[in-house]
């Protein structure tokens, strides 16, 4: 499972629903999506969950759950993501069960090393450029870290952070499996037209790599 | 199980660790202790959920968390306190199992009339009486209110906002089946005498009463 991550942020939907952004990110050829919502309630929080997952199922595009394994639960979402604030990963694989997708943020080398014995679907390499989406991140990888963390480690790496259509095929030579992404779709003008042309450079930047 | 309920408030314990008062309410007789935390994220609260729970199991004393089913999964828990914001009774249940201990805050007649229906172990009548622990609920239910919800609710009723010693007897004779408290007893000059005075109240108005 790889190609274009959405990480959504209902506040840079422009006033769109997240609904409809999701519909047209799924449409358009989204690999996976990730629903993060870090101020709503658990109830609220839950009925989006469920939302995305009416919307996405059909589609076949797996549902993650930022964070929250209970919502991931409630909702039956595909799985889970965590970042070194959230619940270890040994709980959340022993709730979530052997067959859910569990993606780690790793934000210093010290992260990259632990992760290397779990048994976790997806590094998140976060971030690898330096975002205005999420202040609470460590310094950015840049891609001399992510193609350093590529050489290392045994999992897929999904790279996050100010990634967008010029800067994509540089960050998969460098070694990401998967590109997250929040503004370049969130905020796109059109973002059936943002994740379809970010598709298309994923396929062929990963055609030309050897 | 009734008696005195306590709810955590770490940022009322005036310094002392929540650790030590939780065992203090506990070696006095408390009857269940609910860890309440709304700002720490998951990992340092499944770690204060765990530390609870080590304390809790062997006085006896089921450990309750509030709004978190993941936190309560992981820290195996003996159950948890939702809000009406929270996730719905019917999931909870689900994701806890038949044993786990579920309650339910009401603060409308309307959440009163639905949790009729639901296998909810407890309603948690709140608040009571005005209070300032606790900024975003509805106008008090006063001990009318509550006597109103005795008359008609086929649920155990704990009794939560502004109760301390000198009205929890009037507290228990309008119908709570426990009485739950935050400062009284986390903010107390000395919690486990605050546990002892709150629990003997309890046991002589239970006597008392018909």
């Amino acid at each position: 499972m790889k190609g274009i991550y959405l990480v959504t942020d209902e506040a840079a939907c422009q006033g769109r629903s997240l609904e409809s952004v999701v519909a047209s990110a799924a449409r358009a050829g989204a690999a996976w999506v990730q629903l993060r919502e870090k101020k709503a309630g658990t109830r609220v929080f839950l009925q989006k969950a469920l939302d995305l997952k009416a919307i996405l199922k059909p589609a076949g595009v797996p549902l993650i759950i930022n964070d929250r394994v209970d919502i991931a639960l409630a909702s039956q979402a595909d799985g889970v993501h965590l970042g070194q604030s959230d619940m270890p990963y040994a709980q959340a694989r022993r709730l979530m069960g052997p067959d859910a997708l569990i993606g780690l943020s790793v934000e210093t080398w010290e992260d990259v090393e632990a992760a290397q014995d779990m048994e976790v679907d997806y590094l998140g390499v976060s971030p690898v450029f330096p975002t205005p989406t999420k202040t609470d991140t460590k310094a950015p990888w840049g891609l001399d870290g992510l193609a350093r963390i590529r050489n290392y480690s045994r999992h897929p790496l999904v790279a996050i952070g100010g990634i967008h259509a010029s800067n994509a095929e540089a960050v998969i030579t460098a070694g990401a499996d998967s590109l997250a992404v929040v503004s370049a779709i969130c905020s796109a003008t059109d973002p059936f037209e943002a994740t379809r042309h970010l598709t298309q450079i994923f396929k062929r930047a990963k055609e030309e790599k050897p």
